[in-house]
């Protein structure tokens, strides 16, 4: 059991704090993506450093390897990679789904061939539950079908009811400890009447904490928020909620107006990797010629270690001589401004102020990167 | 021009200081490589937490990417890299004959082609200083050519005769500032009297320091050792001296004990990104799979994050799951070795305790890498 305390509201979005077995984590949260017990190029003092509380690991890719039990007999997975804070664990099912070759999915389960060695496995919601008991996850997810986008309301049915049978079958399996939560995921893809059964079978087993999934699967912001907008008031108020797989900044923004408390992506990892670093005024990629020269910092008054030391000049030429340092910095760069946007959504909400903080996200994103104005280069180098 | 200042000896090993416009360097010093202005996967400030005090760059890359010009009007190379210590720059001549295409030698200089575009370049002793000075290097070397290896005796004559006619040209546009210096290189290969035929140009010219160059080439530890106990004898004793690409602890410690300050090599660094650590007992293959589930760390008593936050399970994880944190974290750890290793020949020599330090050191490694004992295993655990 996690507890959750709500500690304010603004129209549908709080601000709170969820506490488990390694600690408190302010909501609403990011968790940065630790798919292989690592956030890639990223110690974890340093993601720590950036304000992240929580981070994500993939049962999927740790069942495979190193394997569970070598995790389990090493101390689990805070000990294991480093990380003394909450994880989250996935259930696996989303990743079995989009990565595994030879899947054959029935009510027990689903059995499916290694993406790393074509070797077969089998997950089944107690095998998943059992599998995140053994990394030591302080929120362990139910095991369920992401339902494919599109799909027609029958299929999402279908989908969705299966999914509820498995999460029944997680619910009698978790071990409760003080501290561990269990959350169940509510799908239906974009059908009111679907995420509402959805809702109601999983409030009547009762969990810490609901997710909402099946979405930012290709459906798109608005039918997202939509979806969001009939989902999310049929959710216990007291328990936290999850977006799973948001998103982009405006992403968040939005789900944190309509009531969403916790969210995971690769987002800021991944386009870190690849020289794309993301900034108030949206999204640069440091590969683009113009920046060869400029001495400017990526964000200014961005308080990461990539903005404080370093040139874009800098960080052009780390992308273009593909040295390991470019990527390490920008993803650091990059979960520095996710973690802003979310402690300047938190403050938002806490003092009223949730309105006013979206309309200047929207305007400052609207702006656009701002081109170096020539002969004022030098004083605004940092 | 450089200050050093000699503050003991031992035999023929010293202990010194070395002042340069960027900080105070204590020998003998390991300059880990920061070829295209990054240590590759660390950051400044966690290289200079190994002890390190001194890098090295490399112009042959850095004139080709991003250029000289760049580097000098972004602040010169520790500001653009955030480096503020000392750096030591190489003239471009060994890369040039290493990496670079189409090469055509002269009396004048080298023409070659960029292995990055094919694009048509030169670079001659002045040009080579040039270029050291728009980085703003603490420490400048004199282009030479490294002689290769083999080389008969004539061979080896011209190719020194030609070095020393490029020093002179060197040390002609060198500009003198406080805390700048420039090193001239001795050559000659293996052959004794033109090592002391080179000494003898460079010291009738004067340099700030002097480079033993043309060994590590593939003439083995005892030839290049003999060379250096022919070749140091003739250096003057106020000056610093710097076996260039040197190398294995072994070859360091050797070198120290025949009176070198100095060394700079790829090694830790390289070995780090493929998983090969350093430690006292000699190399670790992280990647081997008996260290699969050993809850040790790589190197017990390093204080290095690697060691003291991971096991050797994690670390053997990184590398097969093919995670940036692997290369990062052996990176940081051979890194640290190699400057404790520094450090450790600093205390030997300064109390006089050289030769039972070396003693140690090759009872250390001649004992390899310890098994874990079967049920003392967790006991071991950090």
């Amino acid at each position: 059991m996690t507890g959750f305390r709500v500690l304010g509201v603004c129209g549908a979005a709080r601000v709170g704090v969820l506490a488990t077995a390694h600690g408190e984590i302010n909501t609403p949260a990011f968790m940065p993506v630790g798919t292989q017990a690592t956030v890639k190029g990223m110690l974890p003092e340093q993601v720590a450093g950036t304000g992240a509380e929580i981070i994500l690991g993939n049962t999927y890719h740790l069942m495979l390897r190193p394997g569970a039990e070598r995790v389990a007999a090493l101390g689990g997975l805070h000990r294991f990679m480093n990380w003394p804070g909450p994880i989250l664990t996935d259930s696996g099912g989303f990743q079995v789904m989009s990565l595994a070759g030879l899947r054959k999915l029935s009510e027990g389960g689903v059995t499916f061939r290694s993406h790393l060695d074509g070797s077969l496995h089998e997950l089944t919601p107690e095998r998943s539950i059992g599998i995140q008991h053994k990394l030591d996850a302080d929120i362990t997810m139910c095991f369920d079908e992401c339902t494919p986008w599109p799909a027609t309301e029958a299929e999402a049915a279908t989908s969705m009811r299966l999914s509820m049978r498995w999460a029944a079958r997680c619910r009698a399996v978790f071990v409760e400890r003080p501290g561990y939560g269990l959350f169940g995921i509510v799908q239906g893809s974009v059908y009111p009447e679907l995420r509402a059964e959805s809702a109601a079978a999983l409030i009547a087993q009762g969990f810490d904490g609901y997710a909402v999934g099946g979405l930012a699967v290709g459906e798109g912001q608005e039918l997202m928020l939509a979806t969001l907008e009939t989902t999310v008031p049929l959710l216990p108020a007291d328990r936290p909620r999850y977006l799973m797989g948001v998103g982009r900044p405006s992403d968040i923004v939005h789900a944190v107006a309509r009531g969403i408390d916790m969210f995971d992506c690769v987002m800021p990892t991944r386009s870190g990797r690849t020289g794309q670093g993301f900034t108030k005024r949206g999204t640069i990629n440091i590969r683009n010629a113009r920046h060869a020269a400029d001495p400017r910092p990526l964000e200014a008054g961005c308080a990461c270690p990539a903005c404080r030391c370093y040139s874009r000049a800098y960080l052009h030429h780390l992308f273009r001589a593909e040295e390991m340092l470019g990527p390490m910095l920008l993803t650091w760069h990059n979960l520095q401004r996710f973690q802003d946007l979310m402690r300047g959504l938190r403050g938002a909400i806490a003092v009223g102020g949730l309105s006013a903080f979206i309309a200047r996200f929207e305007a400052d994103e609207a702006l656009g990167d701002i081109e170096p104005v020539s002969g004022m280069v030098e004083g605004e180098s940092p």
